[in-house]
């Protein structure tokens, strides 16, 4: 089988990287910028001043928007689309974590194609380019700055909808770790969980997998987790940050399928998307708390590919019974997300679905009966809601 | 500090792979291509047959121009772009391994900037640009597909000299692991070692690493390790290939090296350079005959890094001592050299230099007085010296 390796982003990466924004947009003879970014944190930290006068330093022009909320609502992509037309708009500089990143490349198709932007959410047309983008880079989870997808929530519906293509992947991410430091505990733990399952779902496929990717993503998910911990007990410890922020970009970019004969799984993130678009919980935190419940309906498949996971992740002794060190792997994974604060069932995530929420969720995650989950064990509306229904109980 | 990751050498990876020249050309809108290959092989195993028909299908135009040896001489390069000029050719397709791939980046810096390309190989100035190029590969050793080096022979005064710069990424790889099913044993060999001399020289450097790059390049060293000893076992092992294959592009496209202080050591690779220059013996070959007197001559700056190199390749059990860790993981890294019939010394390399031979070397390495060499220990001329001596004796 064919796969595709295309990772056109250049990266610049250490203590400073931000200071690269300005030169970066001038080489790219960027005209008119849009300044994208969340919370007033990026204010107050004087971040978002660092750009402007990088920007106001080099003769760019810019406008700004701010406001993107977690699970990135469609409204405010709208309002970006509108401004950045307006505005003439050629550039847009993403600062920000994966939320922002993804309002920018919404925009970023909004502005180039005709037409309303959330068609390509809802898989009603392709588009056919989108406008440039740079990223700083302040929260490492999504890998967002590399990645060739975005995900976006509307309100209307309360539907959370992701769409792919190679036209969003950032021209530039500059990634600081040290811009990392102020990020809570929680959000660090959400964004460890977040990288791991990154790579976690390309790991578990039904095709022939590369040795070298394999031995890769099993190295990258021990050095994620190992860092985790590390940056939870001390937030400022920078070589800590600095792995989990690499380890961001490397689990999304498409390193960790390369080779392999499918792109992976992906039942735990298309189920989580729906749990965050009804009931807006953390992404990371979302996935902790359901895939252990995945993991459990669907081990039979292939005992022998979990079994290989927890001896080159956690180092178990492999038995003559693959089912049972399948087992013993799912709940270390557990063991793990349960040290690093992370929920592994919908109570700990702090919801408690009523069973024509679960309906829903399950009808949602369906497409409305137009698709079904998964590669490494396909997964029909009743295995959703079965795996919905263990993750409540 | 900060590093930079940069590859926007889009991959098409698989069985056929190789089939894709046509369209990828076609869409960026070559006009006429130049098709550089080696030897006859290409020709007679009928590759270059199925390249011609599918720029003939697509209506691109193209000259070819074949020949490219091991260890890449600059006459054919000259050759090449002066009939490139004369033909007006804005691609060139590289249909080859690592020496026609380093022969199309020389040419296609030459037809792009005026005056002598050899100026660049011989830092007297720098490029602005070159040709665009793709890839077909078809020897997994050198990791040229993805990355921004390239190394040409100067007839003239025994000279091999290297070259890095992003204009010579190439646009597109085509990596089709079947490819290789014909390379010899020896070239299996040399290959290995080559791939992994790009990682080892990377690992070992004076400045602070990435955990994660240091955890993914011991994955990566010990997939090569093995899969090299499989591809040796059954040269039609598709799994053994394709893990070659794609170890090759991730060792030399910066991926092991990100987020390090410094870009690594290469002490080696330059000292190996005088030797292929003179001797024109295989790369792969030069560079496992010399590591382990280089390993020898520096290890007690940083036998810790030894160690941990040794624990997380070989699995050794780390001592008090890490100096005798050290030496044990070196003589692991020769035993598995000598397994797969890869030479640790000059002799066994099938060389024998004078003491005026080494002399020359040495005075070579040191570009006639103006460098030293190296990261994890600054060499300096009797150092280098010491080294080439210790390898032959």
């Amino acid at each position: 089988m064919i796969t595709q390796y295309y990772t056109p982003t250049k990266v610049i990466f250490g203590s400073g990287a931000e200071m690269h924004a300005g030169s970066e947009l001038k080489a790219r003879k960027a005209q008119k910028v849009l300044v994208h970014y969340g919370s007033g944190s990026a204010v107050r930290s004087g971040l978002l001043k660092k750009v402007t006068d990088q920007l106001d330093k080099e003769g760019i022009a810019y406008v700004q928007l701010g406001g993107v909320k977690p699970n990135p609502r469609l409204s405010l992509v709208y309002e970006g689309i509108e401004l950045a037309k307006k505005e003439k708009v050629d550039w847009i500089l993403a600062v920000g974590g994966g939320s922002v990143i993804d309002s920018a490349k919404a925009i970023a198709y909004g502005v180039y194609n005709p037409g309303d932007v959330w068609d390509f959410y809802s898989n009603k047309r392709v588009p056919e380019g989108a406008l440039p983008i740079g990223v700083i880079l302040t929260l490492s989870a999504t890998g967002s700055e590399m990645s060739d997808s975005s995900v976006i929530s509307n309100e209307d519906g309360g539907l959370k909808r992701g769409y792919n293509s190679d036209y969003s992947r950032p021209t530039f991410a500059l990634l600081n770790p040290e811009l990392t430091y102020s990020v809570s505990p929680y959000q660090t733990s959400c964004g460890t969980a977040d990288i791991m399952m990154h790579t976690i779902e390309r790991f578990f496929h039904a095709g022939r997998g590369l040795e070298l990717t394999d031995n890769l993503a099993m190295a990258l998910i021990r050095t994620v987790m190992e860092n985790g911990k590390k940056a939870l007990e001390n937030p400022e410890d920078y070589d800590a940050r600095a792995n989990l922020m690499w380890a961001s970009s490397l689990s999304h970019n498409g390193l960790m399928q390369t080779g392999n004969d499918q792109r992976g799984d992906w039942s735990c993130h298309q189920m989580e998307h729906e749990l965050s678009g009804m009931f807006d919980v953390a992404h990371g935190a979302g996935l902790a708390a359901i895939w252990g419940s995945w993991a459990r309906h669907v081990y039979k498949t292939n005992p022998e590919r979990f079994a290989l996971f927890g001896e080159g992740v956690f180092g178990i002794k492999r038995t003559a019974d693959p089912e049972k060190d399948a087992l013993d792997t799912i709940s270390m994974m557990e063991d793990y997300f349960r040290s690093i604060n992370m929920p592994v069932n919908l109570k700990e995530l702090g919801i408690d679905p009523t069973d024509d929420q679960i309906e829903e969720l399950t009808e949602k995650a369906t497409f409305f009966g137009k698709r079904t989950l998964g590669s490494f064990m396909t997964l029909q509306r009743e295995d959703m809601k079965a795996i919905y229904l263990a993750a409540r109980n």
